[in-house]
């Protein structure tokens, strides 16, 4: 991923003779294994993105038609015993556009096959199990590609920030979660894990737009302002989930989020990648196809 | 519902002087307590719709804007308390169109408030329930759009023609399903019953359609040509299932489905007609939003 100093790798791709032109997951992956700092990176900046705010929402449409085909090639193959999905992970900070890429994006495929699951402040219920039993339990179907609203690592950062879980069980949650996330890679569950990152600014301008206007009152709670309050802690823990649960068998990607145009191509333009790395295939006819057409056609 | 004979009174509606325009529900909607004769009714027909498919695919695309305005109120009411939510039910024989529906009309929703259920052929655990009972677990919750392709119905109609439950059996299911349906309305749940109506030819193109295409190979099998074989028991099943439960508080609304773009206009019509009864508001602030709004000032 392109930091703010040096100028990333991105910005001479494909300058260079033989060069592959790196993908844009390859450009947003934060190198697995290395620490992670989140104030090297800026959240305007849109590498590998198209020119500005009007091209990139004219390729965002663009990518509708590929991401609807390779979404129902997918859910067709799962028909004839291909077992394979698809999982995005979003997390960021209050206001970093979770909502926001599930309507852009998710919206760009057909409902039909998304498992949208939105992870709240857990349940008495939930509290009483393993905190992933209930990530477990929304995982998508095969052919399916299911999109967390919050996931996880919600027990890894805000539970450490609030403090709601002694450290030492906290540490030990990086290791099950790595597990657990390996554990889904063989299963054929491909995980896409996005960090939306905003700036603090940003933040700020998104929170008065929603005080400003009574539509979106109802967005807005005081806890967020708690929250705001403790966003050093917040980066910090997301600092060391993003470093410790960076793993080769899942990366994260960091994905620029000031600008909701970049977020939204930058996230599409990933699952596309994904998609056509797993390549699915619609199934052969397990029928006659000549003798279905002919018993078809005497039929009137 | 506009009948092939005589003209349906949605013909000259608007033509008298103080005359209500009749809205598209009042016009596809199946009057309760009259016995419905499938024949009757053109599934070619556009009543009440655009003058033509350019002019319903432009109708079409403007009601996303709406459609998801409304959808957006009814969720940010039911985060203040309002227990609101629509279900859309969808039936017909195969290919009349259930899967397209979703992609075309939900998919103009955000799916992140819709709540989607396939129902297939029973499974050994569900068999093992009353057969409402699959139907229960998979109601939206307050705030959501639901979506049943295929649903309770199935074990009214399939269930008969197939013979997989005794006749006085299925006799007593009409009832169960009022009852169940009068309880969804009394609970805040707006149930819109559509049945997609296709013409026999229609579907007997559609079925060549996916035999010539080896991409569309995967959604036929040998059973569509079995149930092709039982249309006239279909009808008569679906035309007892529409009599019987086609109530006051849950009517029928027949759509005529030849058309693919007059049945996606019609449905997302008929939606948004729904969503504006129900008006749901944006809920007031429940903070002091003078003093939020000094405090993240404040905070830098």
């Amino acid at each position: 991923m392109a930091k703010k100093q040096p100028a990333g790798k991105g910005e001479g791709a494909g300058k260079g003779p033989a060069r592959r032109e790196p993908s844009l997951s390859d450009l947003l992956r934060l190198a697995p294994g290395e620490a992670v700092d989140l104030s090297a990176y800026d959240a305007r900046a849109t590498p590998g993105g198209p020119k500005g705010k009007a091209a990139g929402k004219k390729d965002m449409a663009a990518l509708a038609e590929p991401l609807g085909g390779l979404q129902e090639r997918l859910y067709a193959a799962s028909t004839a015993g291909d077992t394979r999905r698809l999982l995005l992970v979003l997390q960021g900070m209050d206001t970093s556009g979770k909502d926001g890429t599930i309507k852009h994006v998710i919206g760009l495929f057909n409902p039909a096959g998304c498992r949208i699951r939105a992870f709240k402040e857990p349940t008495h219920e939930e509290l009483s199990h393993p905190f992933l039993w209930r990530v477990k339990r929304a995982l998508p179907q095969s052919g399916e590609i299911g999109i967390f609203n919050r996931s996880h690592y919600e027990d890894v950062v805000v539970a450490r920030v609030r403090g709601l879980v002694p450290h030492r069980d906290i540490r030990r949650r990086y290791g099950q979660i790595n597990r657990f996330e390996r554990s889904l890679a063989d299963r054929g569950v491909s995980v896409v894990k996005v960090f939306l990152h905003i700036s603090y600014e940003e933040q700020r301008e998104r929170l008065l737009a929603r005080l400003d206007n009574p539509d979106k009152h109802w967005k807005f709670s005081e806890g967020d302002l708690a929250d705001r309050a403790l966003w050093p802690d917040f980066h910090r823990a997301y600092e060391t989930a993003l470093t410790r649960c960076g793993t080769e068998a899942s990366p994260w990607y960091l994905v620029p989020a000031d600008r909701k145009w970049y977020r939204n191509w930058a996230i599409s333009t990933i699952l596309r990648e994904h998609l056509e790395a797993m390549d699915p295939h619609y199934p052969p006819a397990d029928f006659d196809v000549a003798r279905a057409r002919e018993k078809l056609r005497s039929m009137g």
